[in-house]
């Protein structure tokens, strides 16, 4: 039997997709600068026996598989390869059990980030890594990148939730990894080797997640300042002063410009950065800790400051940050860039950012994780001007450069995918590699999954 | 050359020692009812490539080797084993750098967890993890375990913190994993992979560590409970209020004897059980925290709550927990435990090991993490009664089948060592502990780390 025919078999009715319309939904993912491969068929299991045999049957035909969560990638980590089977988990989407007691949550991949949080709040409960896409992108998709969000610089990140992991093998062999208590060191940490290894060594089809008590409320607080160093200056203060902020993000003069086109929130456009600070705190102590950074940009220089812990407002505050993707995305094609320094080095970054763009004649727009140092350089170009794109692409690998001279990390929550390997042993080292290769091939001899990245 | 010769000549005057009187020192950790094998030498580096050195020698001769911290391993971990060089990292204690901006600090393995607080206190900045044996264990030790300790509840284990590593492996390739920046997703986990692998897979040789802005203050709340039940119900409740406590210890009415014994504090030794509880959140907020728990502990049927923001108050209170090792090593030989459960089965746990040792004739003593389900149930044999220790060891056992079925862990935060490899493939299943050994074989093909251990 071909391929396609035995693992139609392997399979029930419609998990196997071979129509190149319908294929053609699941080449692309939101790296759109990129052009993806083209399948030989999608496939759609519903339960783990049913991945298994999809893996067995490609692996018996040397068909390599590309997993897909819902294609919210931004490096490319999920575009179908030529000749290769996409495996949708999209159809492994429930939350399977909530244990209240223990805190914790246990589900398939393909359920989405926010869906999480919804479905554990009648519980008082909600589950903190919240990328920007979390409307749209799935727990697997997440474990894939180790992926971060907004609330990060308080909660942590996607792998200091994941307790336990459901893990299909390139022989099909299944494995659980980790355990249902909340610390446990029995042997080698096989769950944190999973998280974060964009669907290279294994694919995830039962997730258990640790969760946390909902906050109650939250106090908010913007700063506009007059230039970089002294945003940089708040922000170290800030954080100097332990206060626990849920949130603390930055955006560039270019980026408040463009968000407050789109909304016509009046913003300070002539400020050099804008900054947005959170506490989750319980009452009354969130508004002592945003008052507090308040006086702390006050004294770093802030040309203005303003704080709420009315709800409508606080949320009003922050679609100013959420915006700054639509705002751009309007406007033109955005190749979005996700590097980290340490936390000192942001203003720095973000003028390198900004000779880069100068240089190279690329639109360039900076916004991020002021409280982590993960910044999102984001380079716009008019859709269809291959020129000024190209710019941006060189501009986009002067920034990846100078995050590495700057003592930082090519990617701090998008991944490596396509876009950034040829940056990643500059930053681990030619050994550091090699022993990731070797754990590559040990795990899964026959290259069978996510061919082509960086593994 | 003979082995002893070649290592002599690769290392400084002094650093390789044969001497039987010396050896015996290294030869113990605190697994006292363990017989350690007799290790053909010890070699004590100061630096990478001194630790580089001894491991090509030993490499090259097919001697093993036993990396050795400050040796409080209650698991066997660093034990010598005969015929192996035990190569301790003592001398390598050096603080390197702290970075204040950053909030990290970057050490040798040989520092004492204790010192590194000690040393960042000046910065307003303190290392969290807190294992009971913090004035003794070394932070590399800390590293091979992924340890916990008594503040884990609010702020994580080891793992939480190790940013990056240096690691020497098998055939004395060096390479660093991790990234200065607080996120970075650029390849895979391979700091997660050494932390925790118990010096089987690699010898790190040096550390950043992330560190967090020292709490200004705590307050703590003591209370008793007339049944094991309630002293559970409490800790439901205490937990699903989303206080963010700082600590949560609970003691078992044996435990409590033997403190009021030692200490003569006059506590209650009717009680069931004894729960402490601290937070260190912002003042108020942590008055706030702990009367509330005060009176969830009364709603739940506590006999006993008293509370107090007073240092010196505060840190009696805690003594009762942190005597409770010396009060036990007083009156006979030890065998610690440290199994896991879901937070809501301690209750179950306790009652289960109360019956192992009524069944097997043993004497035992519980106490623990109530706050993550992480208990240390002791076994305490008179000292040289060969028979008592046998009935121990039995019931040792009996607890941790009772955890694997409570859903639990064989070891919570100090290791599989030698006394725990037995029961490590039904925790992790088969499967997991076969992908295991083959990257064990992956980085360490010739067996040189740690032989004999559970990988």
């Amino acid at each position: 039997m071909g391929f396609i025919e035995e693992l139609g078999a392997a399979l029930p009715d419609g998990a196997v997709v071979t129509d190149l319309e319908v294929l053609e939904g699941y080449r692309h993912d939101r790296t759109t600068w990129l052009t993806p491969g083209h399948p030989v068929a999608a496939a759609f299991p519903t339960s783990t026996s049913e991945v298994v045999a999809a893996v067995k049957v490609a692996a018996a035909h040397r068909v390599p598989i590309v997993p897909r969560g819902a294609g919210s990638s931004l490096c490319g980590g999920s575009q179908a390869v030529d000749g290769a089977l996409t495996l949708s988990l999209e159809r492994m989407n429930r939350v399977l059990e909530i244990d209240r007691a223990n805190q914790a949550v246990i589900l398939e991949p393909g359920v989405m980030n926010a869906d999480i949080s919804l479905a554990t709040a009648a519980h008082g409960l909600f589950y903190p890594p919240d990328p920007a896409s979390k409307t749209f992108c799935s727990i697997g998709g997440n474990i894939a990148t180790n992926a971060g969000g907004l609330c990060c610089v308080k909660y942590g990140v996607t792998r200091d939730y994941v307790q336990r992991l459901e893990v299909v093998l390139a022989d099909g062999t299944v494995i659980e990894t980790g355990h249902d208590t909340i610390k446990g060191v029995a042997g080698l940490d096989m769950t944190g080797l999973f998280v974060g290894s964009e669907g290279t060594l294994g694919i995830v089809t039962r997730i258990r997640l640790r969760l946390r008590p909902a906050p109650t409320g939250a106090a908010t607080m913007v700063a506009f300042f007059p230039t970089l160093g002294a945003a940089g200056e708040a922000v170290s203060a800030i954080t100097a002063s332990g206060a626990t902020l849920s949130l603390m993000e930055i955006m560039d003069r270019a980026t408040v410009g463009v968000v407050d086109d789109y909304t016509g929130m009046g913003l300070d456009r002539n400020a050099a950065a804008l900054l947005l600070v959170q506490s989750d705190s319980p009452a009354p102590l969130r508004n002592v800790e945003v008052e507090r950074a308040a006086t702390l940009c006050d004294a770093a220089g802030a040309s203005y400051t303003a704080f709420t812990d009315d709800p409508e407002e606080s949320e009003a505050l922050l679609q100013a940050r959420r915006l700054a993707g639509p705002a751009l995305e309007q406007l033109g094609e955005a190749i979005w860039d996700d590097v980290g320094v340490p936390r000192s080095r942001v203003p720095e970054l973000i003028g390198r950012i900004e000779q880069a763009a100068e240089r190279r004649g690329a639109d360039v727009y900076t916004f991020g994780h002021a409280g982590d140092g993960n910044m999102h350089p984001t380079l716009l170009s008019p859709r269809g001007d291959d020129d000024a794109r190209q710019r941006a692409l060189l501009a986009f690998d002067d920034i990846v450069e100078a995050a590495l001279e700057l003592g930082g990390t090519i990617t701090g929550e998008h991944g490596v995918g396509q876009i950034k390997a040829a940056f990643l042993e500059r930053e681990v080292g030619a050994a550091n590699l090699a022993l990731q290769r070797s754990i590559k091939r040990t795990l899964d001899p026959g290259g069978l999954f996510n061919p082509g990245r960086w593994l």
